[in-house]
């Protein structure tokens, strides 16, 4: 198993983050080692605290409303290796050790494999 | 001046699109050289297709409620190589080629560069 890595957070880093009008802010999910990005989803304060603290990310799934601790089931876990807010503060971006085969819900790497233009994918990349 | 390039979308590719109730989409900014994200803003269906036209990423600016042609005033276009919709079509990625100094308002090359964690940064990236 990778290495879990807790983060302890400042107040005043804690303090920072704006969250929307349902409490939540964007995360995104990018590759440590590759540089791809994985996914994108939603925390919660609660949820980023899990996060920074168990050191795997921990969303709000805002489709079941509840808990999302990514890869309990699926094994698919994302061990955090940095934790950066954007200069909005309302922007997270985790840079994280992928476990299993990928981010996606179907299987994929990541949840970014269909590209606008011709459907020979010929300006996608990976 | 970087190349524009432009992308001719699918009407299928364009109807897997989800936007939320304001009509919105976020659109993750990465670096198409180094991979690092720079910054995530948001879309509406008529920046999206203005950005596929003419090869740089245009916004909506929900501060200001308003078109936001990216790099207009500051020259810090981003020239899009490639464009991506994830697998519940609720999230934009694109790969660009940063003009300028970079992404950030502040004058920053991406506008992640405050870390969760000790203030010396150790665990942060870049």
């Amino acid at each position: 198993m990778p290495e879990a890595i807790s983060i302890v957070p400042t107040d005043d880093q804690l303090a920072a983050v704006k969250y929307d009008d349902n409490g939540l802010v964007p995360a995104i999910v990018q590759d440590d080692v590759t540089g791809h990005v994985l996914m994108m989803a939603w925390m919660n304060a609660e949820t980023l605290a899990q996060s920074l603290a168990e050191g795997r990310t921990v969303f709000w799934s805002r489709s079941r409303q509840e808990v999302w601790r990514k890869g309990d089931t699926s094994g698919d876990r994302q061990w955090i290796r940095s934790a950066t807010y954007d200069c909005d503060g309302d922007t997270l971006l985790f840079r994280v050790e992928q476990e299993g085969s990928g981010a996606c819900h179907t299987g994929r790497y990541t949840c970014f494999y269909r590209s606008f233009g011709p459907d020979d994918g010929s300006n996608g990349h990976g």
